[in-house]
């Protein structure tokens, strides 16, 4: 099997289908998106990478919302075209506004910015940033 | 002059000392971090900048401390020692407790993880993320 | 001649002929594919970028596939969709099974994510290491 | 407490001490390095990171001194200090010769750069790879 | 209104109008081209990228040639499909010919190449460069 | 021999003082930097890298100051702290001011802000830039 075509329900092993269970369960969803059906190619990777993914954005010290946004930040950055995609339409469904998106997008593209002329002008560390 | 030293106020023309006056107002703190203090050698590209991020990190549709987070996230994607460093102060300031900070490194770092996976699996934009 | 469009072998000078028959005949192929075609609007560039390759790609202490996949480990961290889908099917022609390339995948998803909880955690090289 | 210092065993809780035990039970060494000292400030990520990195990078389809030199050339391609001067000892300690570091980093070297030039030329992926 | 589709001049607010029409002036064009229809979504974003851009690429110590492949090159590094796609046409406007956009690829080419090759032998800075 | 220390002359194999004299003699300078005397570990890699960079910067129709901001502009957006330290030196050496450098390095900052407003807009590109 070639690693071109999406797993299918249908067609995938029972620990991939257990996955997608609990993917479909947690997300309240109908249907799997298109990374896990590709994921599906390599079962472990599919089960580590579902599983951290449900630990790391479930709620905590930060709500859904704000993890969304900070992965479509890195996304963002990355420049990955499925990652924002995805991520866009995930912070969405949590609650980020146009207006919400604006403003990340304008943080998103000063940090790249500054991050480049900090580099340029070699600037050292402040001590007071150590403390 | 070298740009391989800060520029320090004493030293600086009136159009420095503005921006430098401002950020102090701004952010009600005594001296400027050193990433202005260099950005001064060219003072057009200082005042420029300082606008910006005045304008870019003031509370909006985010807060502050979201903004911060954000901008640390992207430090952090791009490996920027002096903005890692002097994020990471701010976002603190602005009220990141040590528990936030673990689970924003834990979205960024499970961030640059999936985008890679969604690129090496050549994973296809689903139809649902373009309506 | 816009550099939008491939140089097809026909309407190559001789330069570039010389180039495209030394691909063909070291990698056994019929015909060159699109990276070199487009490169063959710089023939020097072609021909340096060519012999630099057949250099460094030759097995010498690491083997063909080996190198294959530390390729196509580059271009899905740079996220360089050509680069992915060609080194994909060199890494393929040189043995690289579905097995394989899971566990590639794998390795350079947390290369990923753990080279950014090191810049955030701003963690110092043991000195172990620099023995 | 700042996630500025290192967590040292002895003032870890036992969730942390835990990790630690089987970090060094698995790699056979003393102590364990800075990586998992300040991600030790975190100990659900703490767990999580070293349990996936235990599974993926146990020998599979891929032994370890390959694994290695991947989770090397992906560092490599970000910059991240901590990271590349870690995974080459651990590159080196799974057998990696002064021959197999040189040919990696000239497959390293030459990706980046062939990377860049199938972005600025546009070039449109071949047919023949996507079969 | 979704971030989805471009805004048109003829539903744009004023404040958006204002800018189109700058930008058309300034560049003496007919119609913007899509970057600054998408931005239109955020007419803040939208002023402050405008005035910086037509701050930043107005000649000065550099002309404008040298500042569109300057820009031209940090897109090709970073891989955004769109910026290529637009300072490449930008350069060519601005006076790059075949010649120089080939020897502007192998500059950046070797540029990528080198800067691994610096990460990963770990290559100290020479004193001579801090003078 | 441990690749972390730099090859000096008196210790080198002649391939290696060969590729230091042509450097010496080409640049007319009395020493090598690091780079090469890092590089030195793998003579080929050496040999080829010095080959490719002679011909790559060798002034065309770009001179050389136009060739060596575009390599500092790729190795400040790389953040390669050993690359932006030595070709600053050789960008001042070739004759970049310090209003030149300034320029440059908003010109840097801005390409790395709007790569990043296209990626997270998703902006389409525009069919003008295709013709």
């Amino acid at each position: 099997m070639s690693p071109r075509q999406p797993i299918e329900y249908r067609d995938a092993p029972p620990e991939v289908r257990a996955v997608f269970d609990d993917i479909k369960r947690t997300r309240q969803i109908k249907d799997v998106n298109n990374f896990w059906r590709y994921l599906a190619h390599d079962p472990p990777t599919l089960k580590r990478t579902w599983d951290s993914i449900k630990e790391v954005m479930a709620p905590g010290a930060l709500d859904s919302l704000t993890k969304e946004m900070i992965y479509l930040a890195v996304s963002v950055t990355n420049g990955c075209g499925y990652c924002i995609a995805s991520h866009n339409a995930a912070a969405r469904k949590a609650g980020m506004s146009d207006a919400m998106f604006g403003e990340l997008m304008a943080v998103v593209g000063m940090a790249n910015e500054t991050n480049r002329l900090a580099n340029g002008y070699r600037v050292p560390i402040d001590l007071a940033f150590e403390k």
